[in-house]
Parts: structure tokens; C-alpha cells; sequence
């Protein structure tokens, strides 16, 4: 939801502990002294996408910004999710790089399936990358989405973690009624490329236990059903 | 969900009435002709955006397309959702008025807020219309996507069905645990523009009967907030 004040709130990957000073790197410092137009003294929180926030105290705003660390506290790892998702038509997966990173997806994996593979994810990854970043300030979320390079969908079947709750966007699955996660802490959604699954790498999710989940009541395109398994998930907590 | 094969679906806004005789329109002339590659005495389906679902037979396909109309159904009006929308950042609205096509909602409402005004809505009115018409053909659905020009919040929310149930996107509300419209036939979100909703324009809908409803765990950009309320309701049917 829209805030009425949008407080400072930097990504900082490099983050010492409480006590610290540091020089913020120039993406930071121009977002603290020109978007914020926050001043020495000033408090503004960072996070290094792995979990901690910190409080900083700004130290010196003009010709670059300078702050000291003044407390750290870290979230306890809770619920997640990742999405293993096709390609989709043509630039079409910026946009959901972003929005699964607002909705706290904590990993996006693009799956290389039968019928599509992932040509352009190599050339996007700079790209994708500052929008994860830019969706995590814009959420203020503790976890910076992880950005897998391209793997065949097999493959990625096989690395799943034994304790997931797996989910695939499929016409053939019952509403999503009910939480996508239950009391396990790592929920999978899984979406086919643009052409979709064949039956043979369907009968291979199924398998492997991915339960079959109808988003709509009709057909998505490939970034619209991961992005409505993300938003179900990010809603059906607790 | 993406489906193996892409059957002709097309939008005839003018359908005629069963054993008449049509010439497709150039867009859809193109679409039979050389995207399905679509052969005379070939079967296509078609809406009319208004609840119709005919079935053409293929008469010509060189030089234009030309179709006899063989049978026409009605869908029955069943449950629907509008979603009223203070203006998000930049050209934001482009996707999402494809995404929420998709996802089968019946009407768009920009509405302008205290603190943000539609100023692009007017000048992209043709581009939001083509998108709409792309989502109904992908989602091969019925009901065309009403487009509204901006309107006041206030105006808006005056303007409501009584019987509709009402959401607002809101960091106050609860998980969207059930069934977002329940019996009712009309659901409503609403989502505040970029900057949030004035406390004056919030206590407005909640006065209404609006009950805030909480999307994500953080805060979410308008554009993203009114899509998962979207994803929400799709996928919450019966």
C-alpha cells in the first residue's frame, strides 16, 4: 500500500556492524541527499538484503555521504517463497522481476522448459537486478530476491528443498482458497513458459508432488499467473 | 495458465446475428489470415465483449476474411469487480490495465485523488483500449474491460451500486483470508495513487463501507496494490 511519507530506506550489502562509520556508495548518496534531501544528523535505515536492519546516523550529506551505524537488529527467517517460472513473451519478465521483489518472493528461478528457454535472461541480469534492489527500498524489505541464472526445469525440480510445499499454475488445479503455504516455511510456485508445459515435464511437477493451483477462471499469460501465485502467497500469510 | 495451442479468438465488437454474413475487420483479418494461418471452412470463435461467444465458420480467407456466423451463446452475468485507482508513477498503468484483462475485471475507474491527479489518462485511452481488447483475446474471454475516464474519488464513491461488497487497499486490513465478494455479484477495490490517500479521503470510503483489506506484508506500489487485489479476486471465485 502507498505510504504518505517515504522515509529514506537504503540497500547496503556492505554493512559493518553498530559502531561502524562508512562512506554510502553513490547510488545511496544520491538517494539520501537529492531524492530525500535528508541532512547531517539525520536518522535513515539501511538494510543488506540478507535480513538486518540498521539505524544510521548521517554524519556528512555534501560531497558524498557519510554515516555511522548506530543499532542492527535482524529478522528471524519466517515463511518464503520462490518462483520457478518460463520464459515469457518478450520483455516481459522486467516487470515481474519487480513486482514478485515488492510482493518478498525470496528467489526467482527462470526455468528452461521443452518448449521455451531463457535466451534473453543472461543480457537482463544487470537490469533485473537493479529493479530487485529498487523493489526492495520500495517495500522495505529485509531480503534482497535472489536472482538465479537460467537452469533446465529438471534440474531445478531435483534442487528443490525436501520440506517445500509446491504449487503449479495449472488449469486443471482447485481455486486457491486456502493458504498456499501452511505451516511450512518454503512455498514453490511453479509456471510454464508462454507455449506452456508438455505433458511429459507436467506429469514430471506432479510427480515430484507440485500440487496443480487455477489462478483464474481463465487462461494467464505467464508473467500475469506467476505474478497472481506471488500475490496469493504474499496475501495468504498468517 | 498458458495453454499448448492458441485457438482464433477474436473480438467483433458489431457481431451479427447466427447465419449471417461478415467481413473481419483489417486487425482481425490479419490475425486469422497470418497469425493462426487459419484456412476457409475452418472454424474461429468470437465475442462481441458484451457476454456473446459465437462460433464463425470461415467462408474466404485471401483478401480479407470473410465469415458466416454459425451458432451465438450468452454467458450468464455472474460475479464481477471493478477497481477504482489513484494514478501510479510514470507510464505504470499501461501493464496494469493489460494485467487486470486478464485477470477478468469488468471496469477500470482512475480516480483522481487529493494528492495526484490522472494527467495521462486522457492521451492514453487508444493504447489502454488495444491492451484491453489483447487481454480479453488471450484470456478468450467475454467481457470486454470497461475503460472509464478519470473521475473525482468522491464522485466515484457516490457513484457506487449499493450492493456492491468494497475493498480498500489498505496497510490496516486484514489478510485477504476469504472469499473477497462472497454471495454478492459486484465486488469493488480500491487503491490509492503513489503518494496514499489523504486521512480525509481514507475515512471517506471507510464511511462508505469500504473494508481495508492488507495485500502484501509491506508496502506494495499502487500499480502492484491493485493487481494483487485483481489476483485476489480472480482466483477467489466460488
Amino acid at each position: 500500500m502507498a505510504a504518505e511519507a517515504t522515509p529514506s530506506f537504503l540497500f547496503l550489502p556492505e554493512l559493518p556492524g553498530p559502531g561502524s562509520r562508512l562512506e554510502l556508495p553513490l547510488t545511496e548518496s544520491h538517494y539520501v541527499a537529492r531524492v530525500c534531501r535528508a541532512r547531517p544528523g539525520e536518522h535513515v535505515e539501511a538494510t543488506d538484503g540478507r535480513g538486518a536492519l540498521a539505524v544510521l546516523r548521517l554524519t556528512r550529506v555534501r560531497g558524498g555521504v557519510a554515516a555511522e551505524v548506530v543499532s542492527i537488529t535482524r529478522q528471524e527467517p519466517g515463511r518464503g517463497a520462490w518462483v520457478l517460472c518460463g520464459p515469457p513473451e518478450g520483455e516481459r519478465a522486467d516487470w515481474l522481476v519487480e513486482k514478485l521483489g515488492e510482493l518478498g518472493i525470496l528467489r526467482f528461478v527462470p526455468v528452461d522448459c521443452d518448449r521455451a528457454a531463457w535466451k534473453r535472461a543472461r543480457g537482463r541480469r544487470g537490469r533485473w537486478g537493479r529493479l530487485a534492489v529498487a523493489a526492495l527500498r520500495q517495500s522495505r524489505r529485509l531480503q534482497l530476491m535472489a536472482l538465479d541464472e537460467p537452469i533446465r526445469l529438471e534440474q531445478a525440480l531435483a534442487d528443490l528443498p525436501a520440506e517445500a510445499t509446491l504449487w503449479l499454475a495449472d488449469a486443471s488445479g482447485a481455486a486457491p482458497a486456502r493458504e498456499p503455504s501452511g505451516a511450512a516455511s518454503l512455498a514453490v510456485g511453479l509456471v510454464g513458459p508462454a507455449g506452456g508445459l508438455t505433458d511429459r515435464e507436467r506429469d514430471l511437477a506432479l510427480r515430484k508432488g507440485f500440487r496443480p493451483v487455477c489462478l483464474s477462471d481463465a487462461r494467464l499469460r505467464t508473467e500475469t499467473a506467476a505474478l497472481a501465485w506471488g500475490a496469493w502467497w504474499s496475501g495468504a500469510r498468517g
